[in-house]
């Protein structure tokens, strides 16, 4: 689950929020590669979910001081920018 | 927000959880004491989302290597049964 190179527990609080982030971006792939319609409420509450989860782990990593809140605003919003992307995508199919 | 005494990220860990525990035992206390209705369906999304996101810090933590799983599983146990003696002593009011 964690990545033989990440050698203290900095990096790998890191590349376990890394993972997670990659995962909820893979839930949401499947999702519209299956053609489930990102417009049902359920889809929406799933994210939403899924998105608070992690930003509850990464505000856990940052108070312990093992990543730089700055890394993790980032990690953050790079997958919610990733997110509406896949989500333009869909709308264009 | 971490103890002193805390020495070593383990123990800042469980320190950080053990609060986040008691932050919603108190938030369920200043709602029963209010006497807002614990059978309020707004009342049991907001406890669901705080335990949800507490339980997602454990496994996180778990996953880190800085608890134990026994530990954070009576982490949200305790917490839980505390919850639970709460709400009855409110149902009697």
């Amino acid at each position: 689950m964690i990545p033989d190179v990440a050698v203290n527990k900095e990096e790998q609080a890191y590349a376990l929020l890394k993972a997670d982030a990659d995962k909820i971006l893979q839930l949401i792939k499947v999702q519209i590669d299956n053609l489930t319609m990102p417009q049902c409420p359920l889809y929406e509450e799933v994210l939403d979910t899924q998105m608070y989860g992690l930003s509850r782990e990464i505000d856990f990593a940052v108070r312990l001081n093992l990543v730089e809140e700055a890394d993790g605003k980032k990690l953050l919003e790079d997958l919610e920018r990733q997110l509406n992307v896949l989500h333009e995508a869909s709308q264009k199919l």
